[in-house]
């Protein structure tokens, strides 16, 4: 501890940026990071393991700002701990192009270890990074060598705790036991509408008790002390993710401290003021007087932390090169040396040997060629294991008092399934995949957004994926799901054709390092459909000619996934019948409209007008290949429950239909 | 009591028509009707108040089967009490166009209240049929008279336990405290992926505890004396919602009762046989013996409960005649007479005296309007009540110890808000609508669907509907959301232009008693626009001529929302250089797209091959207007963090970039 600082003036240093980076923006959140001040000066003064020099070091502890909105919380003590955000980047808080957004953005702005705001999500990517640190520790460690041996740190409010994310993830973190996961909770008892009291009345400490957790209760979150002793009791503990509750007031030292009127707008001029004299902050805003800037400082600790792991990595490299060059590789985000090759290899094997099968169980096929090979690629599925084809043979999966392992069963967890995967992806060193039906994507959908956002490897294997599920029905088969995730920026979206496809969708979505990949996979068998060298090549465009007639056709069918035994049925009776047909798979139409106009134009040359989409989903994303005069066959209703084939039947899905469309269209 | 059967005998009428069904479509879910079929004995003939002849007397108990998987459950009750579902129903079961879908679907199937099969969803429909019953009664009854004095059931597995949204719900149910809902926690340690206890080691009974729920614990699910005693505490408690948490053994009866097994698949011919060895059960498949039979019919006392309803409600009529008229109406689902001329007036008056205004504003000025005479209409929020603008003068807050009033804070609760919004509606007698950011859509996605699939009223306030919301950034800023929710079928999503388009949407969303509306709003202020009287009228048309020139235009620009003031800006601009141009506002494309062809082509003449849309949000779905060789200002990636007008210029979603692209496609 500094001599010639306080705790106080240290925590008031980040309020005093707090409130004039929301005031000079005139929009912002300064009430949370006034009240978490000082839990945080605590936290990161004088346990959070980090070098300011390196956001990059492997064993750093992570921190996440669940409560997202209160991000000048971590813009101040990034800037104050030495990471390279200068102050007139708090001076541009939310402004266009600024390293302060106005919720942590991962990638904006070094140090921020996930992108927070969606609340609960934050939490749910901490339980990911724990999950991660633990498992790469019982895969690297050794008895003399703890080279992956850090805490993941979450700062949450009573927003985070009302969302079910988070009882999803904290249930499961629970159920692993967690024990380096330390979660401290805002307990201001204010919401954006008001006291809590109205609508949020549990007993939050009992409810993590119920989950597993070791809950300190009644932490008065500006005592250091008592922060302090907190924070030793959960760091001793090995077994139990901890939960710290804190007390505090939200917008401590403005006048109206303690209400939801200091949560999330300025405090203006007049309050500022009042706020600085209450609190004793003479300085101008800005302006962090040297004594305080000094104490804040974590660069020399910080350098010298990750130097002691260095000199620890160096021994253990030197007893261990393979672990050693293995972990190294991992960390950086590399593919295993043969891991193109292999992916080829068995793309090539499979349009060699191929068989008509139910995609997702070609998934499954995918995975256990390629999964033994790719030790970073970690499984899982919310309580679908046997229908989504997740689990590879050998695989073993993690459980409670066993941390290690390569398949996670979720349980019934959708949401925080997804959005660990995104805290697994960012803390590195894991690749994850996980599974459930294409329709309970929905119940994920915001975690998807992260991924994609965030351009983290999150691959979302989504079987299951139409009316072709059958029997379970309407609320079970997906419409508007594959249409609607296209939709997503940043997101690509697999829905392969056949065994082929499928391998060539999972290559994808393993080279894909900057971004997340969903594949929309079929319960029911679907044909192999026979393609040449060129042709096998051009699947990985995400759209490409599959069959149909010599030359300029007269039609086009373009299809996807199951859909693309339908159009290669009615190219067939087509052409026939002297119709000249062409058949166009396009598995990824995100990849396929990514690529040069040319080779989209030789595939649906402009020059023909008489083009049917078919997909058993929704309609309207597909005028946009066939033109407002062309013809989708789709669905924009609910399904039925009964066998596969009735309800295609019964919902004109058919090779006929197809057909139909295409005579109309040529008169 | 019957002398003449046994509650086992009469357990195993469902035990054997859930195998005999499963087996005879060859697909679904033995394991949890075999499971929980002693506690449903116990409910449905000892406490359960309904009438088979009558399923929607007003006053009947709810029973929602949240894990709907089990549908046979229901099924089997249904059948056997007397409901119009005949045994060739059941020898149906997952059929083409049967009664007896593979999860229970609203509409469907008499008796049948929710739609159910995606978990947890069920439990939070429940929270809002126990909250609508408690709404009513104190809005309806008397000292003298209970008209509405009804309990809410819900069965319950780990599934729906898992799932975030159970939090949500019983959270909230726990707060207010609802206590005449009673949950039963089919507590059988297994779920798809096997022994829950790898995934799942909640302390589920302190979980609900610390909700403030009454929770039984250790009930034997198969003996009916237990399940009776609990029922019995459950009634009797009125301040709080009660658990009952039921151990169960999953396919009792079957040689692999209690493993996974049973679950979700047929227990095939000898399973089938060993279990009717098991459970004494000697009669063929889809059998019932007459005592059996007789012992289940509940059409008897049905009648009788509810002839003694009537007889008091006749009571309650002469007594408050005008109560009485109202609650039938309202029970009945029609509107205040007055309603249609009401939200027309204001429409007129919105069209003549309206100003610049955020559209989430001109939505708040419409609840002002129009609330106070809706009586049955009942707002909420999800934690942001005066972002989305959704409490109207006067309205009182529903809060613990105190359930009436108009308006709900959810708290930060999105997806159960919109699950109990289903609820609400389903219960009937009052109309729901709820409040939160467009894109936090995202978190309540499958709820949404539900409401959509079952064609239920459940209005959707959803404010900050673009990048125009500004500083919060890429996480609060939608994208796809919009064209996104247009894919889902049967749910209008209206984006208004301005207030009077703003009261349009509203108008149609409230007068849409089947189906649910949404509504994208705006944060920052959009300009007011003329129309005549013919606009205004189309402007119901969902999408309609706004502005131009006169006669047949060269070029059309399509805007929505907050991107119709840069559509007539740049038509302004072409007009003036002498290119004849039309802006057609499209605020709720699915209307439109049910219009007649020829006001479609009215609107946008087939000839006018020149058109541009815009809209702050993906471009897809524009195709199907604009034609391929039309041009789409819209959005495909995230947006920033800064000002909205720094955004709007950043991404380019500008006047001049709509007129830019009309003079490129006019060569």
């Amino acid at each position: 501890m500094s001599e010639t600082t306080t705790a106080r003036q240290r925590a008031n240093a980040i309020r005093a940026l707090a409130m004039d980076a929301v005031q000079a923006a005139n929009s912002g959140h300064p009430g949370m990071p006034m009240g978490m001040a000082d839990m945080a000066e605590v936290l990161w003064r004088e346990f959070f393991s980090h070098n300011p020099n390196n956001p990059a070091w492997a064993d750093r502890d992570r921190f996440v700002l669940s409560n997202g909105h209160g991000s000048m919380l971590i813009y101040a003590l990034l800037h104050l701990t030495g990471y390279d955000l200068p102050m007139d980047e708090l001076r541009n808080f939310r402004q266009l192009h600024s390293k302060t957004p106005g919720h942590p953005e991962y990638g904006e702005t070094p140090g921020v270890e996930t992108t927070t705001g969606p609340l609960g999500q934050g939490m749910a990517a901490a339980v990911g990074m724990a999950l991660a640190e633990r498992l790469l520790a019982s895969e690297f460690n050794t008895e003399e060598h703890s080279v992956v041996d850090h805490y993941t740190y979450t700062f949450t409010g009573d927003g985070c705790m009302m969302e079910g994310i988070s009882h999803e993830a904290c249930s499961l973190a629970g159920t692993l036991g967690l024990g380096k996961l330390i979660a401290l909770y805002d307990d201001n008892d204010i919401s954006i509408d008001g006291e809590v009291s109205g609508w949020f009345l549990d007993d939050t400490p009992a409810r993590f008790e119920a989950y597993g957790w070791q809950v300190i209760r009644n932490v008065d979150g500006h005592d250091p002390v008592e922060v302090r002793m907190a924070l030793e009791t959960a760091r001793e503990t090995a077994d139990k993710p901890t939960l710290i509750c804190c007390k505090t007031t939200i917008g401590f030292g403005a006048d109206n401290a303690g209400t939801a009127a200091t949560h999330g707008a300025p405090l203006g001029a007049e309050g500022i003021t009042a706020a600085r004299k209450t609190l004793g902050w003479d300085y101008p805003p800005f302006e962090i007087p040297d004594a305080i800037q000094t104490d804040w400082d974590a660069r020399a600790a910080g350098a010298e932390a990750e130097g002691a792991w260095n000199t620890q990595f160096e021994a253990y490299a030197a007893a261990h090169p393979d672990k050693a060059a293995e972990f190294t590789r991992r960390i950086a985000g590399e593919r295993p040396a043969d891991l193109v090759e292999q992916l080829n290899n068995l793309v090539e094997k499979t349009q060699a040997e191929g068989k008509p099968n139910a995609t997702r169980k070609a998934s499954q096929a995918v995975l256990n060629a390629i999964a033994p090979g790719m030790p970073e690629l970690l499984g899982g599925s919310a309580d679908l294991t046997g229908s989504n084809g997740t689990l590879w043979k050998g695989a073993e999966a993690v459980a409670p008092g066993r941390l290690e392992g390569r398949y996670i069963n979720y349980g019934v967890r959708e949401f925080a399934m997804t959005a660990i995967g995104n805290g697994l992806a960012l803390h590195g060193g894991l690749v994850p995949y996980s599974g459930t039906f294409l329709t309970f994507s929905d119940y994920a959908r915001n975690a998807v957004r992260l991924a994609a956002l965030m351009g983290v490897q999150n691959i979302l294997v989504y079987t299951h994926d139409s009316i072709g599920l059958g029997e379970d029905g309407p609320t079970h088969q997906p419409i508007e799901h594959c249409a609607s995730l296209r939709l997503m920026p940043g997101l690509n979206l697999w829905r392969p054709a056949d065994d082929v496809e499928t391998a060539v969708a999972w290559e994808s979505a393993l080279l894909r390092t900057d971004g997340p990949t969903a594949l929309a996979l079929t319960r029911q068998t679907v044909k192999h459909h026979a393609r040449s060298a060129e042709q096998l090549a051009n699947t990985r465009k995400g759209g490409y000619v599959l069959a149909g007639c010599d030359g300029e056709p007269q039609a086009i069918i373009i299809g996807t996934g199951s859909e693309l035994d339908q159009a290669t049925d009615a190219a067939e009776a087509l052409n026939a019948a002297g119709i000249a047909t062409r058949v166009v798979s396009m598995p990824c139409e995100e990849i396929f409209a990514a690529q040069p106009r040319e080779y989209q134009d030789s595939v649906l040359p402009p020059a023909v007008a008489a083009r049917v989409a078919i997909e058993a989903g929704a309609t309207a994303g597909w005028y946009r290949w066939v033109g407002q005069g062309g013809r989708v066959i789709g669905i924009d209703r609910y399904g039925y429950s009964a066998p596969a084939p009735a309800v295609y039947e019964a919902l004109g899905i058919t090779a006929e239909a197809a057909e139909a469309a295409v005579r109309e269209l040529l008169g």
